[in-house]
Parts: C-alpha cells; sequence; structure tokens
C-alpha cells in the first residue's frame, strides 16, 4: 500500500466532514463551530479537531471554521477533483443495485463497464453502462487505464477474480464478497461486509 | 447506546476472527497461531491479541489458539444463537439486491417483511418475502418485536423513516443512506456509506 501521512480512519472521516461542508456550502452558512461539524458528521469533536489537523486546519476560537476555505483544503487533501473511472465485477442483483445507487454518480464516481462471467446477463432496461464477458477484462482495465474495481461476486469466485483484476493493473477493490481477499502489497482492499455489520448492529442491542 | 465493555471496532474483529474460525473449523484444523489467524481475518497479530484479551483467550505459546473453544467462546461472546429478526425498508434496487445478498441468510439473519411507500412494487420473482406499505410499519415492528432495520430508502426519505421506525421501537439501522440519522440515545445506527468507500479507496491509490 502506498505510504500515506493521514491514518486510513481520519481519511474516512474527512470524507465524512466534507459532506457535511457541502450540505453547509449548499445552504448558504459561512462558518460552523467544531461542535456542530462534529454533530453533522456524527463523530465527536475531539475527534474532528484532531482529523483535521491533518489538513493543516485549526479554526477560530469562537468563529469556528470558515466552510469554503475548510471545504478547499479537504478537497486539495482527498484529491476529489481527480476521480478515477470504476469498473463493476459481478453483475447479480448486488451488482446490478451497485450499478444503479445514486451516490456513486453524485459523487461523481462514474461506473465505465461491468463485467461478468455471463455477459448475456440481462441488466435493467434503459441502462448505458456496456457488459463485457470476464474474457475482456485484462485488455479494457490495461487500455483504459482503470485503477479500481467494485467487486461483487460469489464468495467462492471472489479470489480467482481478484487475481485477474490485480493482474491487469488494478490498484483498489471495493470487495463485497464475505472473504478476505490476499493481494499483493500495493493493492488496497477495502471490505464491505454487510453480514458482519448486520452482527455487530445485533451484538450492541441485545 | 446499551454500556458494553468492548469497544465496537473490537467488537467488529471479533465477527472477523469468528468467521476465519469457522473456515477452520470446516477444513478440520483444530489449532491455529494468532499470526496465522490474524492473516486470515486481515489484521496484525498485536490487534487480534488484543481483541482477544476481551473474551479471555490468551492462547498457549508454541500452541496457539484452540479452534473450538475459541470459537465457542466468540459465539458466547458475541451473542450469535439468539439472532435478531430484521426487516427492510425501502424496496427500490438496492434494497431488492439486499433481500437476495447470500451473506445475511449465510449467517442466519432473516429479513421477514419489506416496507415501501408504494407497497405495489415489483420485487424479483418468486421473492417469498412479504412486501409491505410504511402503513404497516408500526404495528408490525411491536406485534413481531422486531428491534433491527435495514434501511435502503432514497437520502431525501432517510431521516424521516428513521423517526418512524424509532416511534415503532427500532433500536438498531443498517443506514445505507448517505446522510447522518440523528436518532435517540439507545438507539444505535451502522452507516454503509458505498460512495465515502470509493472515495476512501479512492484516496489510497492515486
Amino acid at each position: 500500500m502506498p505510504k500515506s501521512p493521514i491514518p486510513r480512519k481520519s481519511v474516512y472521516r474527512l470524507s465524512l466532514y466534507q459532506r457535511a461542508l457541502q450540505r453547509l456550502r449548499d445552504n448558504g452558512v459561512p462558518t460552523v463551530s467544531s461542535a456542530a461539524l462534529a454533530k453533522a458528521a456524527g463523530v465527536k469533536p475531539t475527534q474532528l479537531r484532531k482529523d483535521l489537523t491533518h489538513v493543516g486546519h485549526f479554526g477560530i476560537r469562537g468563529l469556528g471554521y470558515d466552510v469554503e476555505a475548510l471545504s478547499a483544503s479537504l478537497t486539495a487533501t482527498l484529491g476529489m477533483t481527480t476521480l478515477q473511472p470504476v469498473i463493476l465485477v459481478g453483475a447479480g442483483n448486488l451488482g446490478v443495485a451497485l450499478l444503479h445507487y445514486e451516490g456513486f454518480a453524485k459523487e461523481g464516481f462514474e461506473i465505465v463497464a461491468a463485467f461478468d462471467t455471463d455477459p448475456q446477463r440481462c441488466l435493467a432496461a434503459g441502462d448505458k453502462t456496456p457488459l463485457l464477458g470476464m474474457g475482456d477484462l485484462k485488455a479494457f482495465v490495461e487500455s483504459r487505464l482503470i485503477k479500481m474495481v467494485i467487486l461483487a461476486v460469489p464468495a467462492t469466485a471472489a479470489q480467482e477474480a481478484a487475481n485477474e483484476l490485480v493482474s491487469a493493473g488494478i490498484q483498489g477493490i471495493l470487495n463485497f464478497s464475505p472473504i478476505i481477499l490476499h493481494v499483493p502489497d500495493g493493492v488496497v482492499v477495502n471490505n464491505v461486509d454487510l453480514a458482519i455489520e448486520l452482527e455487530n448492529l445485533s451484538y450492541f442491542i441485545k
């Protein structure tokens, strides 16, 4: 994994702050206190202040943060001006739902193609994303310089698909299969294990 | 939120260890070193050893952990013997995909009903889960003593839906809408923000 001076969890929270700031800006709010911004992002104020030291912003006591300036710093840090094209591998129920997930387009991510072992698989009517066979994967990833993939294949097929993706040059995998993928150093995997999220919730409400 | 002696992130990782142990047990492996178990779960060995102190397991130097015994302790700690019934609110693309997500059933979770503002909405053919209108929500949650919900409505409708759910007695929300929900103390929200997961990945591979 490329060395980063900012801890992974902090980067995640910086995205949350950025989203909250965008809402404030849309509503014409010029400044925000750390307490209010922390609340909007669902974190503790001490956590927020600590995270924001990574982007060199400390706020002004009694005035809070300048919404525009802080948002611009976060954009520079998170590099959202250079969003990556993404491919989807696995066009089953979950894959197709992710293809239509409104949050991706809203944040500027474009899923440029979908791949499946069965390229005849029927996507929802009116879908513009090309659906290709796994045999086309390597050439597509190489020619389009794709670095990121959303992986939504069954657990039994996930490691093999990951191997293919890595050998084609993929550097980042958002993994929805409920297994731990083994990948070489230099490749980043973010796991979204929905059953573990439910289990975790279940623990806290029992 | 009910007080818990185990930090939230540790509980999440305990679920990861439990899953890795289940695979080892299925393969007839009797003992496992902390290094091997940590690798299977995708965490550092020091983290694993620290987490396992919460369940009172320390392993035996040179022998590692007894797979059966550790798995039984984790089950007792995580309380997976008493899995909760779950409802789904929001039967759009993502909601329907979650209804079919193989990982939930595999871990013993049953989505007992789905709710939508449009109960005529067409689920995939052959689906056995009843689809009800939002007007039926409160009575259903109260009579079936439902405590957990998967919330997959559009962002603009999420807070209102959360308010209804909380007033009906829901204590845990797995939230797929890209907003921070405001809920009273005693209600737990786990957020799955898919666009933020992509953004985070994008940061680490740029």
